[in-house]
């Protein structure tokens, strides 16, 4: 099985022109993110990501966990590749120099991170749990916590993980159950926790959990909740691991895929209480996990984008290698690459691949851009703007991963069944992002209601004439063709917009109904802005290959051409309304069976 | 979990106005089959698909196989279960009574077979496996080997396999390698062949293989490939198993899904040669294959629906039962069927299922009516429409099962991914669909190739004309807006059949880059075609329910909103031609790598 490449070339390309890395490292503060200093990062990334994860990946699903009393063992390799992360700093790129970090922009550890996940997404959760963990200590906890906690984050010597799910409380967050009982400089939390994702494991010395739960007095519902951290080992005097505190791993669940990431049920308090530390205010701790659940997102769209890379050179190199039957035009029998279907699947693969890295980069850009812009309203703008790409990169980038990794099993044709072949790891692992860090159909809910609705189309607006800009822009370049579509397709989209403005108010199903096709629409037409702007940066980018040039025309004229069209059929049904989805009866769900 | 229920209301009501089973049952051959018998069949092969089939389709899964020397054994309650398939006589109801079949129609024997599916997959293949050995021995075999087969594999006392993959030889079975030797009587024959389903097992005393195989002088492509009848056990003086064979089960394939189901690699001749007798002619093996495989294309469909039906009751009853946040409308929290976003994907299974059942139905009485009439042109015209239809049903239905099953996965949010929950294995077993029995691909290139150019859309006409009939009936019923919408999803199918048509000869590559978005549209046109008129029939229909009917309508309305517009993209991108899909040079295909 071939291994994974980084796409470094794509890599650099888009966070040059689709980030604007090249702005962003022009600020004081990334004055080290130079070109240069961009290509060493990706293509020593790369190399761990290939050499190192990506060849614990089939062994790691196969071999799967192993929970030994209160302790999770790991597949093989896998403490060692984390330790070879630490030590190259590959936790810390993105994060304050005060706390150890490199003080890179985001956007980059993106890239980087999308390595990991591509090359071994059960191994990969682990640091973007952590990385998670960080973003909200930095965001919300007191200084002492984040003295004596961001430092081993950062450096990942310490894991983090997120405790929100119990078994009655998933997508509804209200009715969490779990206790905190105040107890002098800390709390005493007990209860149980599920789905917590590297929860328990043999990777690190101290695992670090932040837990929502409910204090003695505290309000019903979500104003009710706050944020704990809740460590393995309790730091002793030096800062390092110490008495072990009462929370531990209850079983670890089987899954359908990333076999290698360990589900914990979590069980706090069973001896007492474990001792917690209130992250932020009391009764906010929604407000807390808020960054780091907008990140994490990103990240999860992300991982759908790096299944997809992978699953499509797999792909690409199996279509190469396998010999069967004769395509149209060739007088004998070939790889079966020249067979127009195999083509077709191939660059369904690559083009929502492409447009998907570009979405997520782009999206990413902007946290930086909210985080560095000095002037507030630009900040404002950029949160903004962060805040409508979070859902349609999470759900639309999950949703492409689904049909790309199923395509890779297809183009294998039989042998894709087979396990030992690899692509149906891709297919089983993928299918976890649609689900995770709120359903795609929460993701549609946070896109339709807060960001549309809510915002009353002001963010909306402000990205729809930024697409025009770029649509004149290419016009101007001599794409006319392109930018007719695409300008189409962004009417298309403000129609859909404002029949969800017009009609919520009378229709309160509104939103749920159509919602998906909502999302679907968005992702399908942001993904062709994206490309088409990549299209117009090759035609002046000397630093770019003639087969990447080419192959981004040629990418971006088959989206226009094979995936942009997939949007009149969504934008079509989004404007029947809810009727027909809200119509049936309760007795009328089985009536076929009688 | 909630074992399978059989639809019986939805397969009594679409055997009647889908397949018109009531005109069947007005020949002479077919007067067993009354309403009052059909639906005794179908409550007492429900009863057992529900209670003895159903319970063993998660343990089938998660016991899997074992394979000990040249045995196979089965999981638990396998065997037992297939004996009770035996006594009831379910492998022989469609088969002639000459050899000890029931001699009712064909379609009639789909829905039971429909639901053998539905409730394990994995198991429901041996005896699918097998009826399609009984169709190619019936076809092309001697009267002496029928005679001493066919009562067996009837009765299902012997199962049967298909022998058609070798390592090089998949979808270009122009290079089958296994050689039969002339000896006698009878034909020594050596090869290995791969993903032979059922090729070993425990359930049943005799199997009875048919292998494709290459004569010494035989011609080189498919035109030189004979088939063979290669029995596990030589049947002794009485007919019983005798002598064992020279072939024998080397391994099984580690599969993604249908564990319970054995994938062999078949080794034949390691002794010097594997007992084989001639079925039909020398050199015409795939014609001999022929109707079997067409078959076995239609049940493969078949499955696609089947484990849709599953996946689809499997969501329905959670969504009932799980609990989680207020939906728009009501005051408190309550089961998740009345989120906007779940009753969409609710309905999205229960309309493709709908449709995908209909349109099976319908292709199957096709084959009924050109095996029963006596007019050799009627005869002829059913035999086109359903080669024109299979490939339809084949691809079309097995893609929406992809749809269905990963919908299933997503109602359950996290549960769906925890494998105790059911859902993922409804999920994992359908991937096979869209690839055994031909790819997708091939089915496309076939529907495109052979049904719609070769034909010169003579069957496609024919089709078209008819469903023009069905919607001035509707119209005349009063339904003038899902007539008016299916006239124009119609037209829009022509459009593109023209466009074929009329780029074909000066693009070779056509068929290839866009038979499967022909195939996607001629699947929705049909499968709207087919609920409008079951609206239709429902009419006038006085034995179904209420609830029935009312769901019914209301599953068109949704299908026509929802699902219908998704051929606009389609068909939109299939006349954009070939020229973007087979762009890319050999350089580019990786070229984001660098």
């Amino acid at each position: 099985m071939a291994e994974y490449r980084a796409p470094v070339a794509d890599m650099r390309f888009t966070l040059k022109h689709s980030a604007g890395l090249q702005q962003l490292a022009q600020l004081p503060q990334f004055e080290d993110a130079s070109n240069d200093m961009v290509s060493a990062i990706l293509e020593e990334a790369g190399r761990i990501a290939g050499e190192v994860l990506s060849p614990l990946n089939a062994s790691g699903d196969q071999q799967g966990l192993q929970q030994q009393g209160s302790e999770v063992l790991t597949a093989a390799g896998f403490r060692d590749a984390y330790q070879a992360f630490i030590e190259g700093g590959w936790g810390s790129l993105q994060f304050e120099p005060e706390h150890g970090g490199q003080g890179l922009p985001y956007v980059l550890s993106i890239a980087v991170m999308e390595m990991w996940q591509a090359a071994n997404m059960s191994w990969g959760l682990c640091p973007l749990l952590t990385q998670g963990a960080v973003e909200a200590l930095a965001c919300s906890a007191s200084d002492a916590l984040q003295k004596a906690y961001l430092p081993k984050l950062i450096s990942g010597e310490w894991t983090g993980t997120m405790n929100l799910t119990e078994p009655a409380a998933g997508s509804d967050l209200s009715v969490i159950r779990t206790k905190a009982e105040p107890n002098g400089d800390h709390y005493l939390i007990s209860g149980q926790k599920i789905f917590i994702t590297w929860g328990e494991h043999d990777m690190a010395e101290n695992i670090v959990h932040l837990v929502l739960a409910r204090l003695p007095d505290a309000p019903s519902g979500v104003k009710g909740i706050s944020l704990f951290l809740v460590p393995k080992f309790l730091p002793d005097a030096a800062g390092n691991p110490g008495t072990r505190n009462d929370c531990q791993v209850v079983s670890l669940e089987h899954k359908l895929g990333i076999h290698a990431s360990p589900t914990c049920v979590m069980s706090y308090g069973d001896n007492g209480g474990a001792i917690g530390y209130l992250v932020g205010k009391e009764n906010q701790g929604l407000a807390c996990m808020f960054k780091m659940m907008n990140n994490a997102r990103l990240a999860v769209g992300l991982q759908g984008v790096a299944i997809a890379e992978r699953a499509y050179q797999h792909a690409v190199e199996f279509s190469r290698e396998r010999v069967q039957g004769r395509a149209a035009g060739f007088d004998e029998a070939g790889p079966i690459i020249r067979h127009g279907d195999v083509q077709r699947m191939l660059l369904t693969m690559r083009a929502l691949t492409e447009a998907g890295r570009a979405l997520t980069y782009d999206a990413c850009a902007s946290i930086d851009w909210a985080a560095q812009n000095q002037d507030p309203e630009r900040q404002a703008q950029h949160a903004v703007r962060a805040a409508l790409l979070t859902p349609v990169v999470k759900g639309w980038c999950t949703e492409l991963a689904q049909e790309v990794t199923s395509l890779g099993v297809q183009v294998h044709g039989g042998m894709g069944f087979i396990e030992e072949t690899g692509a149906a790891q891709y297919y089983r692992d993928a299918r976890i992002l649609p689900i995770y860090e709120g359903t795609n159909g929460i993701q549609a809910m946070d896109l339709v209601g807060r960001k549309l609705i809510f915002d009353n189309a002001a963010g909306f607006n402000a990205l729809v004439s930024e697409i025009t800009d770029d649509i004149r822009r290419a016009e101007a370049g001599g794409d006319k063709l392109h930018a007719e579509a695409l300008r189409n397709a962004v009417a298309c989209w403000q129609t859909c917009a404002e029949f969800i403005l017009q009609h919520q108010a009378s229709d309160p199903q509104l939103a749920g109904a159509v919602g998906q096709h909502f999302l679907m629409v968005s992702g399908y037409v942001c993904g062709g802005w994206q490309l088409l702007r990549q299209v117009v940066a090759c035609q002046s980018d000397e630093e770019v290959s003639a087969p990447y040039k080419e192959g981004k025309l040629k990418v971006c004229n088959f989206y226009f051409q094979q995936i942009l069209p997939r949007i009149q059929g969504h934008a079509d049904t989004l404007q029947k309304g809810s009727e027909a989805v809200m119509a049936m009866s309760e007795d009328e769900w089985l009536s076929g069976i009688g």
